[in-house]
């Protein structure tokens, strides 16, 4: 790897929590050179996160379609290679759309889209420009959680039969949102967030964590989703029975209502013979679980992992890697596919996997679907 | 306590499982002395039992109506006390019934009856009688789970909002029942089980904790029950969304499939300002949960729990006390509650917290609507 | 085993906390009954402790010596089988001396006696009288403990080459004996403990457990020993490196001071291709560990476990026994042992595996030595 | 910040674990530029880990020396701000040396020297030359480890008694060395690693941790020095007795011959009212212990920790950050500092809380008086 691969970034300005994690999970391997920046739709406020981060002021923009389309004409050997966007989720589909069209690679934070209907036009736009496009869904970029795919895929816990997935947070237990909490306040606008609350926010981490795993894809959901403090405007809660494809059933449940709780995800899946168990407050541990004899404890970083969870490790067992590592998995595998695309070569199978434009669409079907059905007195809503 | 009380049992034989527990948690305070028993529908077996045991072969029955219509013709001072029922649930109503209108406290393994009609009789029964009448929900006899209903039940996490209860086991991952193998054959037979499998044997402990804990009753429920190995009679695996009567929702699961599980009996709670989290795997822990301080690790056998939980402790802090201790402190406060009577003194608040009728009665509802459920289309069932 | 075994009590009066564990363990399985007592070197509350227990007024005596001399005289079909003492440790030797020159087969918390000597001589008269011995080493009557020796001695993990023990409690942080506290009392008072506190009373665990694991014994060791609370007359706190018979080293540490901890036996056991990780606050749970493939989880209660595991456990995996059940487990593998001698019946090996005195022996040297250890200037002292 | 700090490296080229850890940890926050360095002691692997890292070719070096030469002789503008030294223990001392006496901050990977008396050189150029001086000792980067000295030096836990650190890890359980491993081979070199091997690579981390945590010196030491690994030549295991500056004792021990453990660093500390215990594996997370109530939690990430904490956390509580970002803490802190002696303005406490040439110091030290005492007849060691 050469050159550093040159990013642009569209949000992420002053008080963005997940603008500075990107930030930090493109710089983590001294791949990705951030070069240019949208950071608000304020132009006052984007000229000064540029300047903290260092930037050449004149590659920071006012706006994303200035940058986008100013980058554009930039020369080739100048110009931002892709964008990544930080924005609430009703600036996702535009800034995407442009930089596409105007042939720039994307990574896009989840939900990919305002709307179901959005996310499939992207789709579109994904597969017609032929540009790489990385959904950041943190928590497949964990390589125990890459490692528990192969592994569930490797068939050797037979055919899957439950799946328990759960993600409790509690720091929205209080209307924060009225208190001018940034953070919560978009999270809990419909007109920044969509027509979901938590289950856009985390419910479609733990459904997009259940699919890679599993590499199933749910048939049906039965959903109860909450408002349940006082004054807010979108769901701080929910639960759904699952079925999928094959058969199999499951639970998830995401809430941000559980006060106490940090960032719990965690995922059990079990099969025929044996089962997994992996939780992101342990997250280099996969645990394996067998019908007759010792559970086992896989670790990250050691030699005995497949190469997929191999690959997305920096240091030896016992040296804790987290959820920044986890993210820039994402961004590393991303610049690796993008890098040898560039040169022409065949990337390799480790390298592409990251989440994409259909674990977008999925994710705007999980939303509409888990709402729909909250709201239905059916039991089974198809998806 | 001067004397021993004096203990029947019915049922318990030659590999019985919960007949050895049931024994034991008995034995275990010195308080209680199995002094007959009819232990099997088997005569010989019955005796067989009784000679291992070491009990006066007269009073080892062939029957239990045999045993409680001979033990009360004994004088007072010699005759049993109470009678422990451990028989699969198709053997649990007559007896009980029997044994209260001859004079006899009962002891009953759960799920109370074989039907919610047979319940609601006992009940009756229970209230006509005057007699002592204890179910065996092993969990709620833990001293942490104690705790955490004294804690939730002091406001001290404000409403509760949230419940999640869950039971995973994975022993019947495989068709032991075909094998012959004692315990899986009556558990999946509906003529000893009922109309339940799973959600009668595990999933009425996993409903009666959360009651237990939250003092709330569950409402509505929708449920997804499901039998996975091909050839069984009944569910093995269910799940649940929950509605309390205060409004709070919630999430039982409860499965015997999922594979590599041992007992992981578990149960969440959450307020408006915390909550805190229970699992029988490390039985000896509570976990308190703050919105805004740190977790506290609260700890058997300490001196700062509620009077509830450490009169149910026999050792100090850092001594695990297990299942067979939770088993005994139901016998205990059970024995006590009958010694009090008998004196005619007042027992305390802390005796009386032993599972009852009630519980029994609310266990076989939530079997008849999670079954219910199952199989609707509708998305709630009341109850 | 057709009637139960008689036991007899020395010590274990009102706020006694070892004597009720030894009731409770005697209690547990049903094989033992307590017939008689001697519960206080004041006759009085002797009496009441008796009285409490329910035991006939006739045996409840007002020493030691009256019991042993009138039980003696009784029938055969009458007379305690055995004695159990839990008095402090100044009223060791007598008692245990006593009762089996007369007789009677001996249960003795621990350590073993006051001094060395006594110990060596207890341990000819163990010898002479032919009669059963049980020293009441709770630790290893855990069966994950049992697993953990099976599997060190198979040679799986190659030769041993360190060992890590460790005892950390808190609860004597504080002058607990000047305030009367009766535990505290005489476990600090020179003339019933002897020359050691905390490496008599928890020390001494340490140390057993560690040779019961490995099947090692210690060669030499270098102490440091501390009396770290003002006014305290013995030690409360030590540490020490060891060396083992195979040329293995480790390091043993016990305090009573390490505020906030409540009592975390832990051991580590590591060879050339592997090792080992049990604590008793997990205590059915022993880690298996290895250079190059996952830790293991080995469960108590599973079928997978060794005959000796397997036969001190009552329960399946997952219904958590503890400490009272480890402490049963030395009961009724003496009472099995006793009650096969009487019936000029060969033991199981499994029956014998409790600890004896030879044990007691080791863990008197060890007091000895570490406590000459503590004082000396030299590094090393043999043992 | 509004120029990136540049950094030339020493050391780190192909197969280098650790100057790989060093180049995360420095891009990690966005402030650190790399633009030079001299990756090898053979010009040809410096070039090509040069190319590999996008460098330009003019600043890849074939030497330190030329590197510090040729880099002082550019214009400010241009030139490296500081030295990152990630070479062999062999090669620390000259170039930090040079580097500054040629005016270069440096960043020095542990232990400080080959020798103590190059450490105490070291001490006097750093403090002749007023250059800022950072020596990675990893685990003080955490942000629970910073809590956790806040915590003891508040005096919140009374006179510290007792300190328990300990360093397991498994990866020197075979000859490595004798395969041509590369880190095994220079960490078992005398000449490479100096007097030491183990009690140096990591023994000095266990050691610095303890001092660092609880602000006191230890000021004797016994200890037991062991080479386990048959062929091996310097120590590849230890444990030591400690005597602290405030009259507590403690115990250290550090092996890599602990088949199966990966890289377990634990501290645990305890004074007059309660204690805390913080271990990597679980490196958010800080159990706090007292007398009387239950043990608390504190989690990184939270709004209730000191401000050292704080400011060293990237993400809010419940996204785990690890081994990476406790190394990129002291570059973060370092580059804070060194960027407010450029700009003339005051560091803020928090900033200036890395390791550095005292350390350094303190751990030759240790080193130089652990193997003395592990050689000695004499119980203790003064130091």
């Amino acid at each position: 790897m050469n050159r550093k691969l040159r990013m642009g970034m569209i949000g992420g300005g002053p008080g963005a929590f997940i603008g500075a994690v990107h930030r930090i999970a493109a710089n983590m391997d001294g791949a990705i050179e951030l070069v240019c920046g949208a950071f608000s739709s304020d132009p006052e406020k984007s000229k000064q996160a540029g300047e903290t981060l260092g930037l050449d002021p004149a590659r920071v923009y006012g706006s994303y379609r200035e940058m986008i389309r100013t980058e554009a004409a930039l020369p080739t050997a100048e110009r931002m290679d892709f964008v990544s966007i930080v924005t609430p989720n009703h600036v996702h589909f535009e800034p995407a759309k442009l930089a596409m069209e105007n042939g720039f690679h994307v990574v896009l934070d989840k939900p990919a889209t305002f709307t179901l209907a959005e996310a499939e036009e992207l789709e579109k736009i994904v597969t017609n420009t032929g540009k790489y496009f990385c959904l950041t869904h943190t928590y497949t970029g964990y390589p125990m959680v890459k490692e528990a795919r192969q592994q569930v895929m490797s068939g050797k816990f037979g055919a899957i039969r439950k799946v328990y997935v759960e993600y409790p947070q509690g720091w929205l237990s209080a209307n924060l949102e009225e208190s001018g909490q940034k953070q919560a306040a978009w999270r809990t606008d419909p007109s920044k967030s969509g027509i979901a609350g938590a289950m856009g926010d985390i419910g479609t981490h733990a459904f997009n964590l259940a699919e890679y795993v599993t590499g199933l894809e749910v048939r049906k959901i039965c959903a109860d989703v909450n408002t349940i403090v006082p004054g807010r405007k979108l769901d701080d809660d929910g639960a759904a029975l699952l079925n999928f494809s094959n058969g199999a059933s499951g639970v998830l449940f995401a809430t941000q209502v559980a006060a106490g709780e940090e960032n719990n995800v965690k995922i059990r899946v079990y099969g025929e013979k044996g089962g997994m168990e992996w939780k992101q407050e342990d997250c280099n541990t996969l645990l394996v679980k067998w019908l007759d004899k010792p559970t086992e404890i896989w670790r990250a970083g050691t030699g005995y992992l497949s190469s997929f969870a191999q690959h997305n490790s920096r240091t030896p067992a016992g040296h804790p890697e987290g959820y920044l590592e986890a993210f820039a998995n994402h961004y590393r595998n991303f610049a690796l596919a993008v890098m040898a695309s560039m040169k022409k070569e065949e990337p390799e199978a480790e390298w592409l996997d990251f989440p994409g434009i259909r674990d977008g669409v999925r994710g705007m079907l999980f939303i509409e679907k888990v709402i729909e059905s909250g709201r239905s007195e059916e039991k089974w809503v198809g998806m």
